[in-house]
């Protein structure tokens, strides 16, 4: 986890998996953050998924600009409709500008 | 899981657990979101927690005042105390301000 300069903005994805089809959830997931992260702006992201399929991943962007080009990167909008079909009952998703942050490390 | 209006802000808590001292972080991590829950202009919380005690919790509010209240609160601040002490060996914290956001169901 890293801390993110004010005015970078997060997106928040918060999503239900279905429990379906797992292999190839994990692959695309795992694809999907390996683009993710060689796009223009990006900044890093942090995921946490619990045993019930309750997944939250938050990736931070330099700028809007860079956040929604990723959105409409073609591969990234190809497995959203597989995320759709297949991988999820339900999502959130909100994109916020950073005002503050702290970390703290023992 | 909830979609929050623009202009909430979102307080987005990464931290990696210790892994000790589990039975007492449950039941403190259980408490404050039952009083967080109690608070002025708290609209609401998720939270997912991976095997190995990669966690994240983004709790929503109204405006920055409710926001900064919670963290002030007595309660709280001594419960983070413990958190420093015993449950965790780092984490990081953005508040952000909610810009847009989208939900989906099947």
């Amino acid at each position: 986890m890293l801390l993110h300069p004010n005015d970078s903005i997060a997106v928040i994805f918060c999503a239900q998996r279905t429990g379906s089809d797992e292999e190839a959830y994990q692959s695309a997931a795992a694809e999907m953050s390996a683009l993710a992260a060689q796009q223009p702006g990006y900044l890093g992201q942090d995921h946490a998924r619990s045993a019930d399929g309750l997944g939250i991943t938050v990736s931070y962007w330099r700028d809007d600009a860079s956040a929604k080009a990723w959105r409409n990167h073609p591969d990234h909008a190809l497995i959203r409709e597989q995320g759709r079909g297949k991988w999820y009952s339900e999502y959130s998703l909100h994109v916020a500008r950073v005002e503050r942050g702290y970390d703290w490390q023992k």
